[in-house]
């Protein structure tokens, strides 16, 4: 059987704290499905990195991280040492964009075990798919200053959406609404307010359904699509959105589902010409950093789907298992505090790991 | 006292089915207070006059609603008759900017006897503003589309911040957090994907800081934003937010209320140079149009914001009260269905009428 050859890195803040269990945690199941998984350590793509090299990553990371199947990845940015903005693109944005990693999937699952902060929901209750388009859209660095510093100032970010971009994104979604047993996708759109890309957004999906004429279309402007996230999230199967809009949703979901320490998501290069990336929904978390207590779960899930991805089902079966069953014990002396428990990264992490 | 001349546009769908107990409970309650309250309906601002007219309104409309002090707007937007982009954009986005409308000031409260989807939540424990950038940002009409037609189609939408649309939104939410006993406000922000205009909105919301240094500022990305709405709504106290941030949090607070059936909106304009419009935040709702079951109380609050924005401070009180009063009786035979209740449009506006 074939090598997964793995670039791990870390990055910043609790993305430090939770990457430990989940290496160990893939090579738990490695170990006992028999797997063949390389893992090699990267520092770079992180603040630490930055301060000392005066930019996120050396000049010859895609070089680098090329050679790899799949990038295991924590989290970055620490604002107080970099801007947002600065760490974010130097890093995590040009793996999607120059990785061309054009699909982020997330899941977003009730858990057994995890209380949803919705009144009455019980796990199976929320199970849906968050499909998120990866490279484009809102997140562009086009635009600019004019006027800089006096009254006029006046400042302009464009939104870029092509063919190429849209059909890609929305025929994953169909692909994968139209393997569900409910055949249904949510189209997230703005299309009232935002006068130019979201109609062409809506025109694309109209487009594509032809090719799907099995799969039921909903579509709902993204305000309200937010409030529908918190009173029927019973009633969503697959969502499709743009890199925005995708965003934000896959934080409310999971939020909806107990916690987004939990989530994890998969940057997918379809192709696979170049890596994808896997990593948990959270982020960097810098006000609870250093404390030990980030929940390890959403690093572990997203090497889960690292597995998934590259068809080893079995082992990845096994591991989202291991997560449902420690979980469902809702031992509080074990869960993270994000889950109401007592417990922290280390106690959690290694209940997965003997778990598996 | 003075008259305050009221320009009445019920607009489309449910907007036409809430409007009349808008003015009838602004007229029990100008009738109990004495105030001088004077309406003039219009029927432009309409799919139906689209439809006739080819346009969402005569040319000379600006003249027209010049006249009065406010507008009390219902709702736009049948997307079968006409697409959104085109009727929004030919009215309440016309009015919000022609008018320099560039506050959208909306409260977020969980009211007795309305049943929040968040566990354990009970009334007082959600209680906030939002205040919305209201003329520019994401909702700029400056765009276009290259290649059209072709694979290599690309469409380009812009976003526009000026330094005075910016500073004036904040100096208003810095205003109003400043005159609360928490003093605290939450600034919505995308500074790490959305890279050019959110670090600048951040810019400004720190220069502004230094203006209130009593305020305490608190930021976060919009994403992670959301899920906090839904995990910790009690920690809010003043929320301000772009114009794209703004529309999506003022529906998803209203939803963690219970129903955006009963949130208002003032689209302001502080100045007083043009007339301000209030509006409910549910929209249209084609959906559960011609039923008669849609919630009249969020075109009844609107009303009693309109009140308390003209000083007639005691008179909002006793409408406000009236609301109150009626949703606490939590009695389901005249409560709609966003609620739970039974009841429809019709016993629901009575009610409160009749509480005034
Ligand atoms: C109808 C639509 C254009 C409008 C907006 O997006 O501003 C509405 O959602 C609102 O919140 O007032
Ligand atoms: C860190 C940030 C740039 C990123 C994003 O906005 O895409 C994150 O929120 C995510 O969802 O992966």
């Amino acid at each position: 059987s074939k090598t997964l050859k793995i670039a791990v890195v870390p990055g910043d803040g609790i993305g430090v704290e939770v990457m430990p269990y989940g290496v160990r945690c893939l090579q738990a199941v490695a170990q006992k499905f028999n797997l063949s998984l390389e893992f090699e350590h990267f520092n770079f793509a992180s603040c630490d990195y930055y301060e000392k090299h005066g930019d996120m990553m050396p000049a010859d990371w895609k070089e680098k991280l090329s050679k790899f199947d799949a990038i295991y990845f924590g989290a970055v940015g620490m604002p107080d040492q970099v801007p947002d903005n600065v760490s974010l693109w130097g890093s995590l944005l040009k793996f999607r964009r120059e990785f061309d990693q054009y699909i982020n999937l997330r899941p977003c699952r009730l858990m057994p075990g995890v209380k949803s902060p919705l009144a009455g929901r019980k796990p199976g209750d929320i199970d849906f798919w968050i499909v998120r388009e990866n490279t484009e859209g809102e997140y562009s660095s086009v635009g600019g200053t004019m006027f800089e510093g006096t009254e006029r100032e006046t400042v302009i970010q464009e939104t870029i959406m092509t063919r190429v971009g849209v059909d890609r994104v929305l025929r994953y979604a169909f692909d994968l609404a139209a393997s569900r047993p409910r055949k249904k996708l949510t189209s997230a759109t703005k299309s009232n307010g935002i006068s130019i890309t979201m109609p062409y957004w809506d025109s694309r999906v109209r487009e594509m359904h032809k090719q799907f004429p099995d799969v039921a279309v909903e579509q709902y402007h993204i305000d309200i699509l937010t409030a529908h996230f918190v009173q029927r999230p019973d009633s969503f199967d697959v969502v499709v959105g743009s890199n925005l809009f995708g965003d934000i949703l896959s934080d409310l979901g999971p939020a909806c589902t107990g916690t987004i320490g939990i989530a994890p998501s998969g940057n997918i290069n379809p192709s696979g010409e170049f890596p994808s990336l896997f990593e948990p929904v959270h982020g960097s978390a810098p006000d609870i950093f250093g404390k030990g207590i980030a929940n390890p779960v959403g690093m572990i899930w997203a090497g889960q789907m690292m597995l998934h991805h590259f068809g080893f089902t079995e082992a990845a079966a096994a591991m989202l298992s291991a997560i449902e069953n420690v979980l469902a014990r809702a031992d509080l002396e074990i869960m993270t505090a994000d889950m109401g428990g007592r417990g922290n990264t280390q106690s959690l992490g290694e209940a997965v790991e003997k778990e598996i």
